[in-house]
């Protein structure tokens, strides 16, 4: 792991970290007519069915309704498929579509020994030899259940532990 | 009204139902020097100047404004006129414009009696023999305000209604 | 109206004007099963029955629910009341209450001559002898949509012709 | 089931429903150095360790910080164990704390047959012979998942069911 | 100054006032590993790097997470190092983008006298011959400081002045 | 700083950390009627004035007015003066007020050379033995800026750094 910093593929030494580019559908619509208590589910149904990522803004709407913008991010041969999810589990007549493009950036994870155990950490290069760090959600939760301690310790183990090795 | 699940228009059996698709236009702009008392008339305008929808989003902008996004949905046609009417009724200087696919459920109006009067419900058919109701909202309020009851109260004798008539 | 600065009834010159205290309660519950749709009747029904003031509030609950939180502000004696109405019109079993302080300014009205006819504005002593100014909302509304200008306009004119008349 | 109207224990025909009243705690604490991520199991810990409610509200502090209030209602003798959890498991230094009385409806759960089985329906006297209902949320979801339909279907045909029942 | 309602260059009698139309980039990210004192500085960071404007909305995640949406608006030309510079400065993964219209009304600045001194104001043709006209915040905010009095008195001299003037 | 977790003279092994508890008032209004741009320097100058907490929440009032409630801790010794510079720069006539209960965890600070400099740590016992650690914000912030480096990076090292210290 020392030397991860030293080699990358995706960025050589000359030049700039190729940052990943796509086309993908956003799915939106404004819900005033359904319960608070049903958008828990319709999201885990959402990302369970194909969706990148699924969220809920809250917005103002007409005859004073504090109402909910849905948004949907997917691939774009999943759209159809979202789109008649979100029909039949809303209360919506109607969904409003369009295309964005999406820069990623490459990643690769690795793990670190921490005194809560083996942590994996997710690795990506934002400029050439440049890496951010972000130790993964599940793993750190679970650690932190099993040890119980707060999340904070485990995530600053973490960093900590890959930081020391990585220097 | 007992039959209408069994037959369809839009949808053959072997099919599925034909949900219309239209382009639109929406309009967005963010608000940090208007008061929150001139929001509401603002609304009410564009709406009646040909929007589709228009809503609030509160936003978070730079020198801690705690400021406002309007949004506007409206067909082409109506967006020389509603973008003008946003500059002439608001703070901004600036409009963003962009096109977005709206998809949307055919739909049908059908009344059903209750024990409060005839409300309208409104029915699309969102998979092939599949239908979602809404009881409408200006119906079920005047009733509820006649007979002094909750709305929820209507809502659920309107759904009430519907479901054993239908079944 | 000139001399409104001169003199103040409430603040002598050599003291403080007198803000007003009161004991008044606030009314809170928040909402996971309720349409959007259904809360704008509610906070009519709110303010038509003796709340000083109803608001919401977006908040996140536990499983994902995208719920809002209702305020109301109300004299002790329409407490009972509210309660009972906030029980009738929401899906809610329970109502936090408090009671809080309250500081209000002494205000009076006064009416200025603008272009678009005879506006009211609000006037409050916030220290000795610094009065601040508002246009009432409504009767600016009104001259607006008579003269089918800005809402900003209007407003502009009644704090120039205010300030003309006034230095 | 049919008669469930007629007799309620809680409410004799002459007076009013005796709403619950209850003396409980509402901590509150500004969470703006702690990733969102952390947020979600902080909820579930909070409401598995004896809160009765715990949410989040956006707000916006200073420097510009998007950041989140976090409110925990729990009972008195609850709040010392509750505010040792969010000193351990936030960032925070300081949690605000305060009475509040809650009036709570006496409620009773019955169950209605439909034709997605057997669903709890939860009732409450709002007035003296007054009753609203709410089908039960996780009732309704295992049907829904179960029958494959989407909860709007369930809570429908559960009121429905209800109401012809109770009629 | 007087005159300046009378002649007006970008838009003769007999025309419509021409708003200035180009197409720019809106970036979008969605964030929820990252605390929210981080947030300030890299609003002001993208501001002084080209950014028309940049602000924050909550929106609310999978697993309960409160989380914030980054919205960037700039030219073209700045998308490349505006993307670079999100990338490093927050903890995403990943960028939306895409083009949008913004109409923008053509301005021009004046000074106007008033008690507190010299205040620019901002002024936008909305209509053939109408005006709307903003004071400058930071001009506004300077005189405030230094005669130390509230801001919207120096926005009504402001405005009172201008409108004195012009009228 | 190897031996902080060894002694800590606010919690004697055989006890739990004594969070000091005081009594505060937090001040709260609703204002509906004065633009985003004012509320940035308000913040400003209350924290400057003796409030140890100020902050916005977006909320949404009658007439559909997307709305702002500002909450202000303070000192029982500050509140007058703070409710002056309320009324004094904002439109609202009302203030509420409450009196709230603050629990604080004792904390102190020390310092960790990173390679970005010394970065000072504040520690807060949050159980008897358990420390939590926050990089001071403003020292990360200056270091970032000298150091042209994300602000993640200087946490990270800061975190590393106190942790490889400590164990």
């Amino acid at each position: 792991m020392k030397s991860h910093k030293m080699s990358s593929p995706q960025s050589p030494a000359s030049g700039k970290p190729s940052s990943h580019l796509e086309t993908l559908i956003l799915l939106e619509t404004n819900l005033d007519d359904m319960p608070a208590e049903w958008f828990g589910p319709l999201l885990d149904q959402l990302l369970a069915s194909g969706a990148l990522d699924a969220w809920f803004t809250s917005i103002q709407m007409k005859k004073n309704r504090p109402a909910v913008q849905l948004s949907v991010l997917c691939p774009p041969e999943r759209a159809d498929e979202l789109r008649a999810l979100i029909f039949a589990h809303t209360s919506t007549l109607g969904i409003r579509q369009r295309e964005v493009q999406r820069y990623s950036l490459p990643r690769r994870v690795e793990t670190v020994e921490t005194r809560f155990g083996t942590i994996r950490v997710k690795l990506a290069e934002y400029a050439p030899g440049q890496w951010k760090v972000a130790p993964e959600f599940e793993d750190c939760l679970a650690a932190a259940r099993a040890h119980n301690v707060p999340l904070a310790e485990v995530y600053r183990s973490t960093l900590a532990a890959w930081d020391c090795s990585a220097s």
